[in-house]
């Protein structure tokens, strides 16, 4: 892998070349300045919290919201019965994204619609194309269901490469998997861009999108795939989940988008079943706009926080499309993270072959100042 | 299928021919006469409740537990987080189970240890042999997969044919599905010819027998098949749910006792992924004896109720092993149900080709009082 410099910092979009990044000092100099004003400037000490502070698996610290929490304990008492509100959670989702319901399926989790995507991949002897690094799970069903498994590494801006995609691309792939914005590294593509090669590519094969992190974009050079799934594309699955703005991660519950002949086939594939205080805990956030308003903001706030910190200490990021930071630790993670525990805190695991780089969740802005406060004086 | 007559009241034990029936009056004077001394003796008429009973789906009226609930209320403030307590319930049901952890694989309720089983059954052409009507999970999802499902029908008891099914295994079956008690009929198998079918059968294919309603049964000529899972076997599946006794059918817990070779290919192949609050509920649960017990107990007392007008009226019907009831209407099912809905009771499916035959779960004793009574206003 290259080896970026301080120079290089990237804005998360694949459409900009390294070259070209006008937005930069604008993109950063508000953060930061807000993060001096506050926290570091006025030199206040953070108090290690009496708990450990979660930044490792991209949980949302805020949930679930309060109107989840009151579905919840509503429905406790039916948690013998089967059956639930999956019709009334379609007819939701339909609604809030302006497709048909036959066009929506549900798991526990979208890991769920991803490893069933993984299946039926793996149906026919072949292969499935995916970035490096992303997202697993994906990958990991195929790959142990018999498909051959073809990474392709991110650019030199760690960006997505959608030009050695096609390449590696052969007569025998099954599926082609994107994560927009990706993970570990949380840069996005530039629609146009990603729309074009979808369209191409869904030609002949399954294309999935995994929106993961959609809510939480806020780059004008983003767009979801969705407008491909309403204009009737039939090799194309989005997969969007409640784990993540919603604060449902422990509840299991995300969202497959296809032509419902796909949709069928995901439904009948998949072996989970998803559990009554999930989607009653998911139709009421879905419908909770303060709430995701609330953690759009605060995640902001979060990563304002953490970014501040790279800028000052000069070290290199990608800037964040999404709820967690990537950047060059120059130390092993395993040794980082290791400290890290030592006072408080939960760190993203590694991820290879990225071993000196840390992803680093958003949990709460308090939680994020102690984060750079411990990294500053351990590392700084 | 055969007709049975009302002398042919069966003791849904398999071991027992029609012609021996040594317990049928003994079985059931104990409750026909504790009924007769309450509701129906004295006269008293049970109000209509201001809800629908739901008598229709195998649930446990009772559950959750008091402890289950606590656990549940305690835990909804972790359902922001992925993960659970996996390590701790896999080393909870090994000594409740008295089998090593490697042996065990959770999944989203036993529905998905049966579609997961369906799946690794169908991964080479070939068929599945079940009984005849039986819980169809596990041969839907097989069927879909595309195995051929050979259906074999009970004998004139109404119990699983052991002898027919053997004669239906080809040289192309992957797998033979035993529901013991069965579903919708709640017969057992006896033991010893149960265990015998299992050693042979396995020697050259998988065996899944289905023990949902485990727990229930209280006749000495049941017996689990755990104890050829701990003695080894390597192609035996037995799978348990907390959906039944516990009270947790909303929650989606289930469990898998297999050779670590099997578990390790269940959990690869299946794609759902447990709650963190059913997963803390069944935890709870499964320590709650005292639970389990009262739900056995009241589940007797539904039953003898029920039972006792099957006989007042001359009902051919299936001496429950289980929650539920299984017994001749005279009337097509579809009709039954109708006329009971409007009473406020939802009663069981029709189950072909059994359509002149009624499925009723067990619900609280006073509920079923109200089903007895309304009944034989209706059809009495």
């Amino acid at each position: 892998m290259a080896r970026i410099t301080r120079r290089q910092l990237l804005q998360g979009g694949g459409a900009l070349s390294i070259g070209l990044l006008p937005g930069l000092a604008t993109a950063t100099a508000g953060p930061v300045a807000g993060f001096m004003q506050s926290a570091v400037a006025a030199g206040t000490v953070v108090q290690r919290p009496d708990y450990m502070i979660r930044a490792g698996t991209n949980e949302n610290p805020w949930g679930p919201s309060r109107v989840a929490l009151k579905a919840i304990n509503g429905a406790i008492d039916l948690s013998n019965q089967y059956g639930g509100i999956t019709d009334e959670m379609l007819a939701l989702m339909s609604s809030l994204e302006n497709v048909a319901a036959d066009h929506i399926a549900i798991g526990t989790g979208s890991g769920e619609i991803l490893k069933t995507a993984g299946m039926i991949a793996s149906m026919q002897s072949g292969s499935v194309v995916c970035a490096d690094p992303t997202y697993q799970d994906l990958v990991r069903y195929a790959g142990r269901a018999g498909s051959q498994i073809i990474r392709v590494p991110v650019d030199e801006g760690l960006n997505i490469d959608l030009e050695a995609m096609a390449k590696a691309i052969r007569r025998d792939t099954r599926l082609v998997y994107i994560v927009n914005p990706n993970n570990p590294i949380p840069s996005i593509i530039e629609k146009d861009r990603l729309k074009s090669f979808v369209e191409t590519i869904s030609k002949d094969r399954l294309v999935f999108v995994d929106e993961a992190y959609h809510e939480f974009v806020d780059n004008p050079e983003y767009g979801s795939m969705m407008e491909l799934v309403r204009k009737g594309n039939r090799n194309l699955v989005v997969a969007r989940t409640a784990s993540k703005i919603h604060g449902l991660a422990g509840l299991r519950i995300g969202f497959a988008y296809a032509h419902p002949e796909l949709i069928t086939e995901i439904n009948e594939r998949k072996t989970g079943q998803i559990n009554i205080l999930g989607i009653k805990a998911a139709y009421a956030s879905y419908q909770d706009e303060e709430f995701q308003n609330f953690t759009i903001r605060k995640n902001k706030e979060s990563l304002a926080i953490v970014e501040g910190m790279f800028e000052e200490l000069g070290l290199c990021y990608v800037k964040s499309n999404a709820n967690f930071s990537f950047f060059e630790t120059g130390i092993p993670v395993e040794e980082l993270n290791a400290r890290l525990r030592e006072e408080g805190i939960y760190s993203g695991r590694p991820f290879p072959p990225f071993l000196n780089w840390s992803r680093i969740s958003m949990a709460k802005p308090e939680e994020m100042r102690y984060y750079v406060q411990t990294y500053k004086r351990l590392f700084g």
